[in-house]
């Protein structure tokens, strides 16, 4: 029971494909563009077809980028001893933004699970083995940690140590400036298992 | 701190322009963008361009359409003499779905809100008196039951009735399937006051 002219039609179905976006919001999406001046809406398709059009995954560490290799890996001055593995380009942006870690990252696109069917075949590992060599001296895994991030994790370490690499995992622990009171009993486990010395 | 190639920057901000996307609901949808079909980024960006051009409003009730007048105005079948006003022209949308009116529609394209520095002059108030003639026996406003969508209905009641038109306001009350319990104050007011015998 659609009212709307099809071109909205369309367009809110378009907006109703993106993830976490509903029928309601697409709507409202759809019709805030219409409202818009012809030139930002251009802009916004532009935008659209040129990131498609223009990006693509770097051959060395799978992260999106414009220039192959990226920007991290063709640069000199970051530590080619160290890869910072983690799922998605976006944890690359999130562990930039800490500016403590200089090495060079490895991006899995994914996590081995399971329950959804996802074996080690499905995930970028097989590039980060090939990219295991006497100069490389750590693997960090930075996957998330929830169950699939613990599992990936394990595997990797499972593969890699055998090839004589270090593999480390982040810590698990209480978040700075959380509140005891509202830690699940996990992590606080977690926490306690790995507390140091002061 | 931007840490990603400029063209995935721009969509992240051409995203971030949107109603209710923030920052990291941009970044998600900018990357999940990267990894559609180029297919179908071109088909969500033909469908932007192609609704906003295509798109323009009635020059009769103000709604949106592909046709002037839309086709609820230019429909022999409907009612003309039963003017629906409605804030905006999602709120046809909503109306038509019910498929109990049959009459014509009016967009005010907002209210009027003195808080906000919206006047009778910003909205489609003169519009709506031009439409006023012999023929119209009705105005309903629909507007929204909040204080500027009151204060409008308000405001259009007192321009109308002058010219011998009967306005009416929809009813307030308790909403079917609702709970007393969580119906405020004025709500349940308004439910007693618009009390029938049963």
């Amino acid at each position: 029971m659609d009212f709307y002219p099809v071109a909205i039609e369309k367009l809110i179905e378009e907006f109703a494909k993106l993830p976490g976006i509903g029928k309601k919001t697409a709507q409202r999406l759809a019709l805030f563009v219409l409202n818009l001046p012809k030139e930002e809406v251009d802009e916004f398709a532009g935008a659209l077809i040129n990131a498609r059009g223009t990006i693509k995954y770097c051959s060395v560490c799978g992260s999106f980028t414009d220039t192959d290799p990226c920007s991290i890996c063709s640069n000199p001055n970051r530590d080619k001893s160290i890869i910072c593995v983690v799922e998605n380009p976006k944890d690359i942006m999130t562990m930039e933004k800490v500016r403590e870690f200089n090495g060079v990252y490895h991006v899995l696109h994914g996590t081995i699970s399971p329950m959804s069917g996802r074996g080690p075949e499905d995930i970028k590992l097989r590039e980060l083995i090939r990219r295991i060599n006497g100069e490389v001296e750590e693997v960090i895994v930075a996957t998330n940690p929830n169950i699939e991030g613990e599992a990936t994790a394990m595997y990797i370490s499972k593969i890699l140590k055998p090839l004589g690499t270090k593999v480390t995992r982040i810590a698990h622990g209480i978040p700075v400036g959380g509140d005891l009171e509202y830690i699940d009993e996990v992590t606080l486990s977690k926490a306690l298992e790995g507390r140091k010395e002061i």
